[in-house]
């Protein structure tokens, strides 16, 4: 197995200034032209780095893992995509794990991630207060939440700003003229469900059509099936109703198929706006009016806050909230259309 | 930091027996009862078992990587999480990676990924001829090819069979009354775009239907936009056809594009089908009918290929080739409807 002594004979040079250029995160002391040479002498040579041994000596593994409940939720992909991103422009590489446990006594995932000594942890799903972060302060691990956080912030997070984004879904229904307005919910075990419930309140009761709780139905899941059941129980209680929020896309969905079964239409009937963007909604039967929130740009802060931390460079703990736009599409039309 | 040994004289058994115990690979060979007094232990005492330093001793890191163009891509997010399930339950994590060089000099993604020493590769779409794969070859890294496959079956790979799935689309449009039928082809430097290209020409010509190479148009990536530009000049080209077979679904959803921008309905006016059945074209305008594969399971059919491969359970390197099913929606319909 060629070695950086091998290396450093090849080019002429000593081995610290080959370990230095082949290590990105040192080379920029070495010029470039000795640079290229070290890096094509390796090449040439069969000088194969060994990230193993060398995150032994420094005590890092340049690994960081990101659990997520549900990999093929679309959702979670491009939070995914960006964290990707980022981690490998800074050297580490990411591991992706599902936190269901696939086999009895395996020990809890955080505590298998930190046996391959991840350098931290992103947690993409977290509830109100969550196990998966107490794990990690018991294993001391650097951890950053992403999408959802915990009612106390005992770690960093990023999420996208729940409040200000109902109060643009509501705003839009209202500036289209409607009065009588419903909030299809999430489970309220979620921050997002409890905090675009709480958005949702907050701006209807700005307005003066401070909601009753017979408006408000509550979603098993944040699932196009939990969302059809929740709206057929929402739809039959409040019939004259003109539009519905609700608390994500995937429950929108759920209120069109709650609909098409009910022989109403959107927007004539029923104007239905969501929450996420996620893809292929500005292509369903009628294009879904929503709210934007960048999945991708989260997962990019949500890796550049956690290395920052894992490297020492903030030590501190902040809270990243972005700030989610609001899509106008055609599910969401003035309530005259509805002929009442 | 506990170690086995103190985790070994709480239980009053041998070190061996701890060791075994933790191992969910050799715990089988021991009594339950000692298996659970030896996890509780390990629990109550804080033992935090060193995957790191086992796989040095194993030579194994239990570690897969899976190289991605794009993870946001809804067609990998199905193989990623069914990969994923298969490898946590043998034990394995995986390490997501996409193939885009960050920073100069840094090697190529299998170099990087070797000096972490992964035990294995995914290589979830590759061209027809693959650099990736002789990397592999090069670095001995056992390797699966997953959803596309090169045109020399060097490694082993995981397919749908794509030619049977056009054969299922160009039967279900004959079925339906339709004779003028085009092909949007996907790019031909892919097994899917070569494959499926060859499967329409195939079906359609065994129906006495021999396409002209004007009835086939390749759009330069599997993407809407690529789909809209490439039907667009189709479509111009042939404006008298009464259906479309496309080379996937996006590549579909970019049909109905170009349909909208010149006024043509579907089905009314032609008929579309795609190829994949990803999440939620069952509910755009109007659902599309398409060719299913099942992108899950294939990724469950790799992990389990790869780690046969790696733990020398298998030593051939099959070719795994998995049926498609035809999902008849509202994008099809017989060419009388369209008043031709």
């Amino acid at each position: 197995m060629t070695t950086i002594k091998d290396v450093a004979r090849e080019v002429g040079v000593h081995p610290s200034t080959v370990s230095r250029a082949l290590d990105p995160a040192r080379r920029g002391r070495i010029g470039e032209p000795v640079v290229r040479r070290v890096l094509e002498a390796a090449e040439r040579l069969g000088y194969r780095p060994d990230t193993v041994a060398a995150s032994l000596r420094r005590g890092r593994s340049n690994l960081v893992g990101i659990i997520v409940p549900d990999i093929a939720n679309p959702v979670f992909s491009p939070i995914i995509s960006g964290l990707e991103s980022v981690l490998s422009a800074r050297g580490y590489a990411l591991i992706v794990a599902d936190p269901q446990p696939r086999r009895s006594g395996d020990g809890d995932i955080v505590q298998r991630l930190a046996a391959r000594r991840v350098d931290g942890l992103v947690l993409a799903n977290v509830a109100l207060r969550d196990e998966t972060v107490d794990r990690c302060i018991h294993w001391k691990l650097p951890a950053v939440l992403v999408n959802r956080a915990e009612a106390e912030a005992r770690v960093p997070s990023v999420v996208s700003d729940d409040v200000a984004g109902m109060r643009l879904a509501v705003h839009h229904l209202l500036a289209l003229g409607h009065r009588r307005i419903l909030h299809l919910a999430g489970p309220q075990t979620l921050s997002t469900g409890t905090l675009r419930r709480r958005g949702f309140v907050d701006a209807m009761s700005q307005a003066g059509f401070t909601p009753a709780s017979d408006d408000i139905e509550e979603a098993d899941a944040f699932t196009r099936k939990a969302g059809y059941a929740a709206a057929r129980r929402l739809l039959a209680r409040r019939p004259q109703a003109t539009a519905v929020v609700a608390a994500n896309d995937l429950l929108a969905l759920g209120v069109y198929e709650a609909l098409r079964s009910m022989n109403r239409r959107c927007p004539e009937d029923l104007s239905v706006i969501g929450h996420n963007d996620m893809p292929l909604v500005d292509l369903v039967d009628p294009p879904l009016s929503t709210v934007r929130i960048s999945h991708r740009e989260m997962g990019k802060q949500t890796g550049e806050l956690l290395l920052d931390l894992i490297e020492g460079i903030r030590r501190d703990a902040p809270h990243i909230v972005t700030a989610p736009v609001l899509i106008a599409r055609r599910s969401t039309a003035g309530p005259a259309m509805c002929g009442a």
